[in-house]
């Protein structure tokens, strides 16, 4: 073997360490160390010269991991419903990241706790190619905050956004209520509550940060309109949405 | 002048106009070109050779950019309150940045203009070196969904990040008096709502998200306890927070 001979070899065997790395570090790896090892076999085959070029890390073909953030993790079936999303996600062809999904190591304290459960929920952010987030509103007439706090983390790490809610009631129409109708226009035509706090009205579900910041870049908030007793459980604005991010993320 | 000479010249030169445009860009690029300018002359008088790295894009002499979210934004006053916190950061070395801060361009519909405001807070985000969030709990019981939007949107940039609250009673506690006292300890040792609903309970200003979020990458959330009537008006847990985050931007 001549010497351009061996540093071709010794090429290969970097690459195949680099794709075996990728393939432990991501569950979804496998596939991509899997075709790279055909290509090869296939130049052999053909006596081509083998390119060496890594492949793009986020190929077509390697399944899209998708953080499924929501206030569902709270319920009283918490488990039966993400495991429920997550394998509609799975039969989508994404490979799900529930909050709940893995063990919390031990703690010493409920603080260290928290933490802990911070840590393991951003670092599934950050192992996510994107985010389905449910932001039917929680306790009150907003998305639960940690959701919201999820969403800006994925918008800011430049990853696509999808999310849905179970209300089909917009933000104003929420906030209306929840002052018995008593909101109104002032003399400049801001809507404003009965003390003197402006309402967003822009038709949107939510806060402008979360509706607009999904739509300005490229994402959608599907608005279902889920029955009262079944408002964390109905599953059908998931689906729509589930479909619409596969179609974006393909 | 000689190859070398004139090399060095060109490069000076466009070192020069890289700064200027850091200069025009950034508001507190100035003081960056100043001392560059310094240097410069500097290393001609000694009659060294002049260094052409540029210095780095953030300084400690920079003036840091603060970005105060916050839901004072929706007051009646909000000028007011927006204009009081900016002097304070000002007052303590830093450049604030409010969302309220910019004439939002022409929109043609309601959709259109949340997008073009959220597209200038986001912005604001990017420019800014750290956030001061204020998580006083907005129409409910947990904080403004935009502000918690925020707040991950600046963990995810990897910035500094500071929050406090008007609110001394805790996340838990909040919930617990939103339904009456009716939350209690299952089986599992969980607390839950009337509804069977986990509350948290990690003795946390807000979900876990935010704050474990915030005290995990060396923030801190500053627990106030304003009058009722001055939720959103105090600004002594603001100044708290303002001095801490001067000392650890330092």
């Amino acid at each position: 073997m001549d010497a351009a001979g061996l540093a071709e070899q010794i090429t290969e065997l970097l690459q195949l360490c680099r794709l075996l790395w990728i393939a432990i570090e991501h569950r979804d790896g496998w596939a991509a160390f899997a075709h790279w090892i055909v290509i090869l076999l296939h130049c052999r085959a053909r006596k081509e010269f083998f390119v060496a070029e890594p492949i793009p890390f986020r190929c077509n073909f390697m399944t899209r991991k998708v953080y499924l953030a929501g206030p569902e993790v709270f319920l009283p079936n918490a488990r039966e419903i993400l495991d429920r999303k997550a394998a509609l996600a799975r039969e989508a062809g994404l490979l799900p990241l529930s909050p709940g999904d893995l063990e919390i190591p031990h703690t010493n304290s409920k603080r260290e706790r928290a933490a802990a459960i911070n840590a393991v929920d951003e670092k599934m952010m950050i192992q996510a190619d994107a985010i389905i987030a449910n932001l039917t509103p929680f306790r009150g007439i907003a998305a639960d905050t940690g959701t919201a706090f999820e969403l800006g983390f994925m918008c800011a790490s430049g990853k696509p956004v999808f999310a849905y809610t179970n209300v089909a009631r917009d933000h104003s129409g929420r906030v209306s209520d929840l002052y018995g109708g008593a909101v109104a226009y002032d003399a400049e035509g801001r809507l404003r509550d009965p003390n003197g706090i402006a309402v967003e009205d822009f038709g949107l579900a939510d806060n402008l940060m979360l509706h607009a910041g999904i739509e300005r870049r490229g994402g959608v908030l599907i608005i279902g309109d889920a029955a009262r007793d079944a408002l964390y459980t109905d599953l059908a604005a998931f689906k729509t949405c589930l479909a619409v991010a596969v179609e974006k993320l393909r």
